[in-house]
């Protein structure tokens, strides 16, 4: 056991594998940051009474826990967010059908409300049992007999009456004869911080990743891309980013990585759209196809399965890296292309056999196919952002695998599910572990469903509409059919003018949500978490799973279409105003709120400053935003900016801190320190 | 590799582990008759072409498979038939949420229609990948590419050009260091056959096993269960057993095995009971309460958690077999107790953590948690068969948990799902693994709903009506609420007499029933089968996973409540008969058949005898059964009987062939050999 940061032990069991989370970790624990944060909750009890045992079913840690305990994290859980009493499987996989702790991006970490949290450093099919039954005997003096029954159903007959509050967090590794732990201590939010300080601390993403995202009909080709540009810039529909789908490959399942027919001049669209201010994002997945230019290159450096008659790249070998990086900077980054959508990087138990490698693949490395669907979609990310890295540009990107230590990859997760409100827990999960998630809209059941589903994306950290089932987008015919057929519905222009609206809205928060982002890179602090991070001692936040912060001072209660136009939301103790309405309430209570379609319920905390922007079209190298801070509550507050170039790693060296300042009766004052470039303008203010 | 017997050969790759289904098997192979067994297809590649490998994560085998092979078996699956392309993932799990291979009684056992099965013996939670990728440079040399999309979806991405009919079978056995497995040769009837006979041969249940049964609502005392007694005989509803739940334990989760208070008199019941021609099946599991009488002796030989606080048994150890044996058999076996349902014994993903053991468990005898898990249903099956075998009694009992090698027990899995398509497919998919699988009755939408699932439930291997949550019969009331509070539907006469007419049919087939599972215990043929089994030429009976044999005759079409009064069916080729209409029509083909809500689809093969018996209240000791046989088609057809006590094992020494001979023109006759008691009484013939 060491301390190897102030509250972060290092515990090592036994011989640990060579493949781990931490043997591919590409940024460095940010130590000195982690030591300047407070420990405000201990907990000397877990590490004295941990037990462990390593068995040939591999290495088994206990730790005790009690009946009040509540367990979070868990990576991106889109089933549950209270884990206690929850078996927890962190096995990748694309369908979780039920909630068994399997996901795009399971992450074996926890934190218990106990005062700590634990993160398993391996890439095995970990099963954490949040609460088992207790040891044998501890129920032996139990007398009780002849109880009167009320009722016979399932449940009434599995609620038992426990002889103890004892129970065991058991935790169990497959196939390891040993095993590295961290454990983290404080508040949940302390141990957040110093997870994700740990993994090297927060992403910050270019200021044009928080803009509006629009993915392309998968059949698209080269003139309607340019014919969507000019239509969303015609219709004033804001747009930053414009990914194109799998389309674009000239075969895709596996794929070649180069341009199809469809795309005749790639590089005169890329730097027309440039031109008319939007990024282009191309999806792709790692299965690389015979045709591929650099498929006999790669394989002596994959494993020997085939995925979708492709090859699977052995990442944990740096040939592999770099065969990929070469050929993807040479051919995409140097020529502007901002991103990539990084699919199929999970793994399905519910799809066919056939689809991704089985786990006892064999690859150079010497890891196996488990190891590997764990690794590979961090890997996948780890490849790509070094180019980026390397051409000082920031990437924003989409992956659809996660794994352990990812915070500093500015890459945000997306599902082929689409279960509103499991989405919206999505969003409140993912702080919890370094992650971020994107609730994309992609089917509505109608215009209604688009704007509540619409509603909850702009208030996530991707914005990002996915048409790539439809040739239309979606505020002009929410039908598939119809909307294959170009047939518009009768409502299309009221729809295009409310989500306009919400674009517009997503502009305006730019600013307020780079510093969220900011304050992630600098101190771990996840820009959009659950309210129990923010509320540790308030108890009904403990399972709010469908509201979350965003960012310091805007608390969201998003409606799904299923709502309907009213949700009973919960607010914790202060006052709040109402965005939109500015009307004040007081929380510390459960409260009953309308909310038409269009209207959303979003509060802001009592003396905080919102700096709002005039919403722009998309974000230029050199865009100035005009900033209005709205101020709420009459109490004195402060807001801290952050400028810099928004789009490289200059920010390194040349950033500047803006702090609003609102004091009670003396108004505003902007104050400003640091080398960065000037990229606020304070209207009506000097 | 050796030959254990013609058409079985075993094999055994590095060190297999200790526990496994084959080391506490308690029945022989039946040697002898698989010997006698043809082996009409064969299959040379697989041992040739087999390659295996052990590494930190178990042993893995992968065989040759192709894309035209169809693969059945891996036990009780509700979700699907055709395993091919599939992911079977053989863990107990109560709660199967999603088609994984999880279930009540998966187990590492399937059928390929390339010529052979292949049984693992293991109690890992082995996966099989029926259909993975092919390895590495298969699809080299594929050029394909800008071809035209067609339209842009998940399956049309998904569904891709294969360079190869090759593929693989993937058998990943997790934590052994080596494994035995045996390859099994000839059709697929050959095949399970064969399995079925190497596991010890099919059981034959007592007569009494096969009328109806009725499980009491779990309130019920003393009193109810006499009131239900005369109820049922006034009302002329033939009934056999009835089943106490919970309710009679002075503690049930976990059990005292003791009667409540609800019960005074327990052996005077069994005794009135019996005089009133019923028998009592108790409701248990294997979790033991601290007042258990037996509590403290089991201590030293129970795993080191507990399950709702009682002891979990580790029946690997001779003594703790001896004390569960022991109690059961003085305080149940020797008073006349007909049977057991023993409940829990599988394991739950998706319930709260402390539902069951944890997989890493301890158990005195060495075993690990995850083998227990496997191992536990079968184990207890095994130990209350003991007890009713060194009675000279035959049992007829309930389980919900089972595995491998189970085929020689007389347990019946049920489950606490209720989807009745999938009960539909229990019953096809039970027959391929040597499996008995309940479609229970519990509740119902309406009255059609109960009509609906009554008539699957008498063409089972289980005649049973599940009333745990109701304290009334659901012919009177189906809606829970109001069953509760003692109402009655406007329409109970109408359904009363419905059921009872469906329960008469049940009583008609007794003898019938009978035949098909003497021919399950003396030559591996299960009772109850899918159509592949009896037509492996019909490509239509490949997937068709909700008809199937009823004994050798008859064909059953069930229609769910969901399907309405019509349906789309398949009958083979040949004519059939519509047991009820006695309409004949042409098989081989698709056609849409009408039932009524009370109306059936059940169809005789041609040229068969169907013996009928004139419907008893309930199976005596001494019953004799009129019969009378009826004759489908026009040709020459035999069927044949099977005398003897019907409840004891005296049949091993006595019991009758009794052959029923129709031959055109000539009439009937009838054959009697053997030794055994008569049962059975001809009208009007000789």
């Amino acid at each position: 056991m060491t301390q190897i940061a102030k509250g972060i032990q290092k515990i090592t069991l036994g011989n640990p594998e060579n493949h781990t989370p931490e043997s591919f970790r590409r940024h460095r624990m940010q130590k000195e940051i982690i030591d300047q944060l407070p420990v405000s909750k201990k907990n000397d009890d877990i590490l004295k009474r941990m037990e462990w045992q390593i068995s040939k079913r591999g290495i088994t840690i206990t730790l005790p826990m009690n009946t009040q305990e509540n367990i979070y994290g868990f990576g991106l859980q889109l089933h549950s967010m209270n884990h206690a009493g929850r078996r927890r499987y962190i096995k990748v996989n694309s369908d979780p059908a039920a909630d068994t702790g399997e996901g795009h991006a399971p992450i074996p970490f926890y934190i218990s409300t106990a005062g700590y949290g634990i993160y398993v450093d391996t890439f095995r099919y970990t099963t954490f049992l949040a609460g088992t039954n207790a040891e044998r005997g501890r129920s032996r003096a139990m007398t009780e007999e002849n109880m009167p029954h009320e009722e016979f159903s399932e449940s009434a007959l599995y609620s038992l009456k426990k002889a103890t509050e004892e129970r065991r967090m058991v935790i169990d590794i497959p196939s390891a004869d040993g095993v590295t732990f961290y454990l983290f201590e404080g508040t949940i939010m302390e141990i957040v911080q110093r997870y994700n300080l740990f993994s090297g601390g927060g992403c910050l993403p270019p200021m044009w990743g928080f803009g509006v995202w629009y993915r392309m009909y998968g059949g698209s080709c080269e003139r309607d891309v340019r014919n969507f540009a000019a239509m969303f810039r015609k219709e004033q529909m804001p747009i930053d980013v414009l990914g194109l789908e799998p389309g674009w490959h000239s075969h895709s399942y596996s794929c070649t990585y180069k341009w199809s027919h469809l795309f005749p001049n790639p590089d005169k669209l890329v730097e027309d759209m440039k031109k008319a201010g939007y990024k282009l994002n191309l999806w792709e997945h790692v299965f690389v196809y015979p045709r591929a230019p650099f498929y006999e290159e790669l394989y002596p450096y994959s494993g020997n399965y085939e995925v979708w008659n492709g090859l699977v790249p052995d990442f944990a070998t740096e040939e592999a890296c770099r065969i990929f990086q070469k050929y993807h900077t040479e051919q995409f980054v140097k020529k502007g292309i901002a991103g990539f959508k990084l699919d199929e990087c999970d793994n399905s138990d519910y799809n066919p056999s056939n689809w991704s490698f089985p786990d006892s693949t064999q690859f150079p490395s010497g890891m196996d196919g488990e190891q590997m669907h764990m690794a590979i979609g961090t890997m996948y990310q780890n490849l790509i952002f070094d180019i980026y890295k390397a051409e000082n540009k920031r990437t924003y990107s989409q992956v659809r695998s996660s794994g352990a230590l990812a915070s500093p990859l500015p890459f945000v997760l997306y599902s082929d599910l689409y279960n509103h409100k499991q989405f919206i827990r999505g969003i409140v999960n993912s702080g919890f572990s370094g992650l971020l998630w994107c609730p994309e809209v992609r089917d509505c059941r109608n215009g209604d469903d688009l704007l509540r589903r619409l509603q909850t994306v702009i208030f996530s950290s991707h914005a990002l509409i996915n048409s790539w089932r439809i040739p239309n987008p979606p505020w002009k015919q929410t039908d598939i059919e119809k909307n294959l057929a170009g047939e518009e519905m009768d409502t299309a222009q009221y729809y295009t003018d409310e989500c306009r609206k919400l674009f517009e809205l997503r502009m305006k928060l730019l600013p307020y949500l780079y510093s969220a982002f900011v304050e992630y890179h600098k101190t771990g602090k996840p820009p959009i978490r659950a309210l129990i991070m923010d509320y540790p001692q308030d108890s009904q936040a403990e399972t709010i799973d469908d509201e979350y912060m965003f960012g310091e001072s805007l608390l969201v209660c998003p409606l799904t279409y299923e709502d309907g136009t009213s949700k009973t939301i919960y607010l914790p103790e202060g006052n709040w105003h109402h965005f939109f309405t500015k009307e004040t309430v007081k929380g510390g209570r459960y409260m009953e709120i309308q909310a038409a379609y269009h209207e959303m319920a979003v509060y802001v905390k009592d003396n905080s400053i919102i700096p709002l922007a005039a919403p722009v079209q998309h974000v230029e190298k050199d865009t100035v935003f005009e900033l209005y801070p709205s101020i709420w509550g009459n109490g004195d507050m402060t807001f801290t900016l952050y400028e810099d170039d928004f789009e490289t790693f200059d920010y390194e060296q040349a950033q500047s801190k803006v702090t609003i300042r609102f004091e009670s009766g003396k108004g505003l004052k902007i104050e400003r320190n640091g080398s960065g470039p000037h990229r606020y303008h304070f209207t009506g203010l000097t």
